[in-house]
């Protein structure tokens, strides 16, 4: 029989924290064991949360406690997932880590220093080995593996096959990204109805940035020297969950659309190779139907519900250029889902 | 003093219909004297128009009676605007042009027939001399014109002058549209409400369709043979008012971006030189900050309200590659607006 | 073992239709074998239907074919649910009733008429026997019964046990409904973006009617000769599923609050006695947050998800009148989960 | 020739100071001299507001700097309005009010205290009378007098003169409210995209109260000892501006519908005898079609556009009883419209 891991969820009570106890609270091997929030320490999880999202609160989970931020009190956990909003995530990170414990993240703080791997568990699974050089040169006893910003996320994955067989030239991005991607208050009412909100340069930045880090550690099977150029456009509207981009690619060379479907289609990693209990069958999901993805039809296809990235309109739109679509649930895949596979991905090499 | 011209409007209490309504009230020499509709004919106007536009129905239009969409009885009517839905255009335009009178129509069923002028006043004025041979090949006694697809138009404006002074060499387009570019009852609720609704392949090749055209009879200052690449991939999203589109646009040359930021700001074309009461003195507004345009806030700029097209974001993403964002009011720019400047253009050159 | 029950779903692609969809396909013993529809007979149903529900298409649902709504074609159906539009069910449904089908339907049609049962199952169980008179009345070898309008129920269900309790003067409605509720394509997104839709004077006469004739159905345990009067305000907001009522009303004596809420909390019905497979355990689930219910939150609590009434805010406002805000799943428990557990009453009372 | 006034807007950024602001723009008497505000001090107005309302920004107001918060900059200034939110607002106010200024405000902190006009000047403008003995009691060269929550304002201009000529049981009012009335960024995105959120106890209470004091303050023609009982059931919905009530009147007696609408069609008070020039000509305007008023069409009725409120859907429900619906645009007539109308009555009766 297998063993049992006991997690701690930081900021268990915001968006993406509800999908990691909706997720776990049915894993076969990670046990949600210390909820953790900060207006409401002491609190029934069931009486304070916002759920957000599809099902009812678990019921084993409605009366959990919400227990402070403190490592000091978290002498039975395993590993510890924090998605904490930015500024704030940093600080509690390394004293976490600095205490032994492992610290998986889904916040922005640490992303793009260099001895942290930032891991989609389908694309560089081979970066958690930074954790070695980064526990040495930061002297830590823990450690902190970080994913991608979920809009990231989204594109990423379906350019990752491409980008490993083709020689990519531009990528440009326009993207409508749901509101719980901001969490909670989040995003004015009165910036959404009625209206699109452009978010501005700092954000498209960010996106190329981590996108860039997370490519950079993509082993490919063309060899390419130059540099490849992203461009993003991001917007929040007002859809609650399902981050939705549109995305051009020009190549250095012509393109067979068929093979750049074939490499869609066939795209697995190695949390499908070893079966890991939260890896989608399909990590793209192929539609060919001209009006999808919808959002809210189509953000929690796959199994488990919300882990594939759906993607559509793939089109030839020169000879060396293409255009496809792709959704991702945000909180899931590209934040909470994409947490938990990470964490099955440690357990599996043992660095768990 | 100068002579008054009497206008009917077609489907006058449209989302189109009600623009028309509402510039014509206060236009100097053009009146809007006859009122036509379908399924309210006999009622005065104010009494079943859904007004979902800026100010109140024009006390003077108010009490007019709607009347039949029925050229016989029309006598006393220098033009015709017919912004009627695509499919039942064609024939009822047919038929006024046929009876002599002088027809400018928003409607997508005669805009890509060779001998029909597509017309963005300030980019193809010289179109307008396909009227004669239209005349004579449909031995018609008046024509027809048309203006194109509102959301063809918010990215074409800011495209010619870049296309008139540079080498382009593919256009990818992402647009978010409003709801009243569908007309009334249009779009589901259930298909906006927490979703973003794709067009389709059909909706994205017609405004190719139409930019091609317009684009083929522009003037440039470059010479280059071959041709540009457009793609698009439109949707609709839950706004009222305003097309907002993302452009990327990639050249066979490098470019400076000082010179695309002059061609725009500088666009000007014969609306504004011969002053026009319709025409905007600016043609594109360019506004500089990193979260605008933004469709609730920004539609209705320009002088008269919503005939400027609001460009952002400008930015160069690679030596031969640039972004922009535009803005456009899809039924006044888009529409009425474009109708009207239309015909002050047509009178002005004695066609009316 | 059970006999199992094969039931054919009419229109079942709309937005009913697919709550019977996912209901039935893990039902003990009512199975979904005969889909009806009308535009896409021939086609499998997992490709045209617009899944606006929780979950995914059930596996095995996918791939059956529409079929006709042809009850020459059902030789091997035991009921028949009908979630037809208005206008078009009569016809269809006094078909089939005629040729010996048990028809279960959610239309408004017939539902006013006196020899038709118009069925809460908790309420007025015993309205079934008309049954009988129905069919020697019309000669039909079947029968019709019917459940009220989606938000009637919402008002009735909580309303019922006080009115059962105590003597009821007026009841005054304002209710806030969802798009859900109008079918697709339903209303115009024009109409509630930014928007309230006032329903009118006939849809609030309807539902009106229909409370009087449940209401009059009713067992009560209070003698009281005089008639309660019943006015509504009908809306509808742009919400997906569930619709919201604020509830005020007066009694001809004093209340106690405290015995109020008992007769709500303590409600049950036959369907729990019988303890029917897809009867929720509290037929009304009382909340005693002050913000809540909420549409988005609390719409698909109770088990069968979406089958328990939400109350809340339930307020003394002066000696004899108090306030409540009431939910309710339009889909489920205002159409097809009533028109299920209704299935299951007829077939324990073997009138199927 | 008038005197020109002098006036101070606090706040001058906020959603009702930009109502303040474009009123003013063009007030034939007061102008808007000192724009004060709080994180933008220094900055030219038009580059810092978020201009949510109709037209765009004054260009003779969109260069004027910023200025702050500060009674000793403004020695040039005759009168203060002051759009403060709760609770930052009372210090502030006190303190101008100290030093000698006249403020108009509508924040909350100050209404409910007895020597504090809260004023609607159709209704009572004889409150104005607190303003001595406030003075005095305060110790106060200047005075504050107040203007009621927008959304009490929305049902009180209705019910006064019903309650005036009619003797009144009980009130039973639920609402559904604009965005704009919180502020921004008040409402979040995700509290009111498919949900409607509750505004709970507190602010029910508030609305109350409110009411009740504006009640107790108006002159009846009937005589009627005992109090009326007013409840109330508030709601945020996502509409931008326009706040919308359905409200339920029993009375004491049998009442005539013919009498009570000839009451509302008729309310006219001191701001129409004395031609303000912010009075609506038309206090009330009442509709008659069953599905109107429509937030989105009907708000900015009246003249000045949105000084009236509108009210339709008049119906007897009851020998004593009856309903109407309401609206009122919240951060005009609710708010700054209230306050420069009251502005004109106190400078009408020179306590400016």
């Amino acid at each position: 029989m297998r063993r049992v891991y006991k997690a701690a969820i930081l900021g268990s009570t915001g968006l993406v924290g509800i999908e990691y106890v909706r997720m776990l609270a049915n894993h076969p091997y990670i046990k949600p064991t210390y909820l953790a929030g900060r207006g409401s320490v002491g609190k029934p999880y069931g009486e304070v949360v916002r759920w957000q999202t599809i099902g009812q609160i678990p019921k084993e989970i409605a009366n959990q406690e919400i227990r402070p931020t403190d490592p000091k009190q978290m002498d039975d956990v395993d590993l510890v997932f924090s998605p904490l909003p930015a500024g704030s995530a940093a600080q509690v990170e390394d004293e976490f880590a600095k205490l032994g414990f492992k610290v998986i993240s889904n916040s922005p703080d640490h992303r793009l220093e260099p001895d942290i791997p930032l891991i989609i568990p389908e694309v560089n699974p081979h970066s958690l080995n930074l954790i070695e050089e980064q526990k040495k040169r930061r002297d830590w006893e823990g450690f902190i593996v970080t994913t991608p910003l979920c809009t990231a996320q989204g594109v990423l994955i379906p350019l990752v096959p491409i980008y490993q067989n083709f020689r990519v030239q531009s990528v440009f991005i326009t993207t409508m990204q749901a509101l719980s991607g901001a969490g909670y208050p989040g995003v004015a009412s009165l910036d959404v109805i009625d209206n699109i909100l452009p978010l501005g340069n700092e954000y498209d930045a960010k996106m190329v940035k981590e996108m860039t880090k997370v490519l950079n550690s993509t082993k490919r099977n063309v060899s390419d020297e130059s540099n490849i150029n992203i461009s993003t456009t991001t917007h929040r509207v007002p859809t609650i969950h399902g981050h939705y981009a549109v995305v051009y690619v020009t190549f250095k060379e012509n393109v067979d659309l068929g093979k750049i479907r074939e490499s869609l289609v066939n795209f697995s990693g190695e949390p499908q190779a070893l079966k890991l209990p939260t890896a989608p069958e399909k990590v793209i999901v192929l539609t060919e139907q001209d009006n999808r993805p919808q959002v809210y039809f189509d953000r929690w296809l796959g199994d488990p519900p919300g882990m594939s990235v759906i993607v559509g309109r793939l089109t030839q739109v020169d000879n060396n250029a293409i255009r496809f679509v792709s959704l991702i649930h945000n909180s899931v895949r590209g934040a909470a889902g994409g947490g938990i596979l990470t964490a099955e991905l440690l357990i599996n090499r043992k660095y768990i």
